[in-house]
């Protein structure tokens, strides 16, 4: 029996260990090689910093995930006095008391009757619990050619392989081929780049047009974020959702919410559905669900859509170790607690405003085309002429987002994102805790940033 | 903007809420329609407890999991220590200190130059990483067609789509189809039951085999567990792994050792490749990481694999918001410490005998047919016949598991699985802490039951 270890612990210090062992995601490694890693050592509320002690305001919320901002020891704790209880058990034929309080609460707040839930450890497994489900919800209703899900182009739905096949973004697709079969894409609801004379009503319809191209008799699911992420928080046009559901429903297609970022009141609702005011059949959910201080996502599915599985011998042959998980459910109870008694939704409804008019404030410079979001999901497309709309070469998108913008945002003590997954974009997405005096703070690092990114373009 | 919820939170049974929210993983949910959910509420040691206050001896440590026992409040209080630091940021395009001091911690204990660490919220995720991470190697070493993955017949590999093309169990594939492409399956190592004539070494030979037909340029991957877990705990004839890896060397074919379950010590071993003295390319590891206190799991790459990502502008385009958890990375901190600390490595070394020990001197109950495994991570194979190990037919192997073992066992106060993934057996996998005493308590509920089941089916 060998027991000996490859090599020992190294007495080295943070960055060389970094470099050397660590694997960040989606990440360009090659990026460190000679720069430092950034290192992020402590965080309260809005707030994190980095191993220089230097301040930045989490314009991201960590990923969408820190709803109530960071440092909730009460909510940290909650998990800890749950271990003494019960630290582990598994949903595999067991229930344990938090998970069936959870499952019960998230049900009660879902729309409709999305009554029954099925937990996972994040998002990516709760759209490809989503997706599983699916299809085999269609193989026991008599549909079992109802295979392919429709999604929309540069969508991001996760990175498992199901998931993936849904995800909508090129290069995140090719290295990974083949994928799951079935993954169809259509337009997604940009409408600041719908083309002159296309109605935006189109954008619905050709849902339709797919799933007749496809053969309805082959399409098990459509999923859709509320507001889609990448490519910039697209919002839905005006009844998009309604008639994606009529459709859904004239071809016994599935419609899946998913909404690992856009529930938990990031929307300033409990879930996107419902600032829409749609029903879809399965919700998927993730971060905010917990604030993110324990791993933890959902499936909520509709009575209509469990029934076959919850009767006779029929069973989803699916799950996770960690799905459930006492210590994450007790801190999701008490995160949807905090934002019950904090009243956290209704300050985003309050608030939102005030958020989008900072970033409507910013305009005037040149390089600012759009300003889109819904809720504190808020996104600045980039631009090189603000007339015709013209976006930026590969080259230009990379001297400006990479060689100056994210840089510069950093260095100015604000974390968001400078996307290039679609069209360039700098993404904003704040904890829901914050107000006026924080959104004066981010308009005072994007303006001088995006002045000089302007300059640098020779657009100033 | 609606916000009205569907419901109100019910004021019900915790057993009322069970049956009409939560959907239990890899659970015949019909079964409790009529039945009680079982809900255990409380953990200590090797102990759980049901919300009867009845007693039950974990011998599946949670799913494999619970390596130390449950009730670690100090490993618990760990991450709730954490999270008043930092509770949460992700590793996209960041670090911090617990994600970097892990994953040097793990690559010191990992065998070989397995330095370089990507982690995951779970055991599936971080086989759908291996597996997209062994796609893109290809891609980037020239060998675009090399996609296909060769895994054993009746293995788990988890459940999102990647892994489930590996996964060896057809009834957990098929209400899924189509599966990911790529997905080959060659025998496991189930000596008991090769077929007389048929050489130990044609289980080694299978994948060459396999390979050569598929055609070496389209193999990416050979996926493996140290000791297969469905079936039965299938341990490695001698020299098995060594001539896995020479034939992966002569195709050029990454290792990957699937370590889920055989990693932290389940085996005696920090890696489950190290007690089987081979060297994979890629280790995937999750459960015992945390001691299941938090979701966690990771990819371990070798130099080799990392080279290609480390450099220019490649970028491995895949990740999970949820990896590397500063609160879960706190507490594998602390558990392996307490590994460490506690010589757990050693006491399983040295008790495993012990519990082996016990379960050979069931042998003479007629329906044992088998006894195997390694380390704490036994199983005993049940047969009609033990001179001809003639198995169950279907409707025995019903009445005999769902009919009367696994009730019978639960009454009894005995938590195992009696699994019929492949031919029927109870498997065992106590907590790393359990002793002869615990051995004992387990022979007391298993013989008796045992010998019942063999009386019902008329064998005693």
């Amino acid at each position: 029996m060998a027991t000996t270890a490859g090599a020992q612990p190294e007495t080295t210090t943070l960055q060389e260990q970094a470099k050397r062992h660590l694997w960040m995601h989606f990440t360009r490694m090659g990026a460190y090689v000679d720069a430092d890693v950034p290192i992020i050592v402590r965080a309260d509320g809005c707030y994190v910093w980095d191993e220089h002690g230097k301040r930045y305001f989490d314009g991201l919320s960590a990923l969408f995930c820190c709803n109530l901002g960071h440092g909730r020891v009460d909510i940290a704790q909650a998990g800890a006095d749950q271990a003494k209880e019960l630290d582990f058990y598994s949903t595999w034929s067991y229930a344990h008391p938090r998970a069936i309080e959870l499952a019960a609460k998230i049900a009660s707040l879902a729309p409709g009757d999305l009554n029954r839930v099925f937990f996972t450890s994040g998002g990516g497994e709760a759209v490809e619990s989503a997706l599983k489900l699916a299809r085999q919800y269609h193989k026991l209703t008599g549909n079992p050619n109802k295979t392919k899900v429709i999604a929309r182009e540069v969508a991001y739905h996760g990175t498992p392989m199901g998931a993936l096949s849904a995800t909508g973004i090129t290069p995140m697709r090719v290295p990974f081929e083949p994928l799951t079969p079935g993954g169809c894409h259509v337009p997604n609801t940009n409408v600041y780049r719908l083309p002159e004379g296309v109605p935006v009503e189109s954008l619905a319809e050709a849902v339709r047009d797919r799933i007749l191209f496809e053969g309805p008799e082959t399409v098990s699911a459509v999923i859709m974020e509320p507001v889609q992420n990448a490519g910039g928080t697209f919002t839905p046009p005006e009844g998009y959702f309604q008639r994606v559901r009529e459709i859904c429903d004239e071809f016994g297609v599935l419609m899946i919410s998913d909404e690992v970022i856009c529930s938990w009141g990031r929307l300033g609702t409990w879930f996107g559905a419902q600032r829409y005011d749609y029903l879809p059949d399965l919700i998927t959910t993730a971060k905010g669900i917990t604030g993110a201080i324990a791993p933890m996502g959902a499936l909520i599915a509709s009575d209509k859509v469990a029934a076959p599985f919850m009767e006779g011998t029929e069973t989803f042959l699916h799950g996770f170790t960690f799905a459930g998980h006492p210590v994450a459910a007790a801190i999701a109870l008490a995160t949807i607690d905090a934002y019950e008694n904090e009243r956290v939704l209704e300050h985003v409804r309050a608030n939102e405003a005030g958020l989008r008019g900072m970033l409507e404030s910013l305009r005037d410079i040149p390089i600012v085309g759009d300003v889109r979001g819904a809720g504190y999901f808020q996104s600045i497309e980039l631009v090189k002429d603000r007339d015709t709309k013209e976006t930026f070469d590969d080259d230009e998108a990379e001297t400006l987002l990479r060689g100056y913008l994210s840089g510069a945002l950093y260095e100015h003590g604000l974390i968001c994102r400078a996307d290039d997954r679609g069209d360039p974009v700098i993404q904003l997405s704040p904890p829901l805790i914050a107000g006026p005096e924080h959104f004066e703070e981010i308009e005072g690092v994007l303006r001088p940033v995006l002045e000089e990114g302007s300059r640098r373009l020779g657009l100033a």
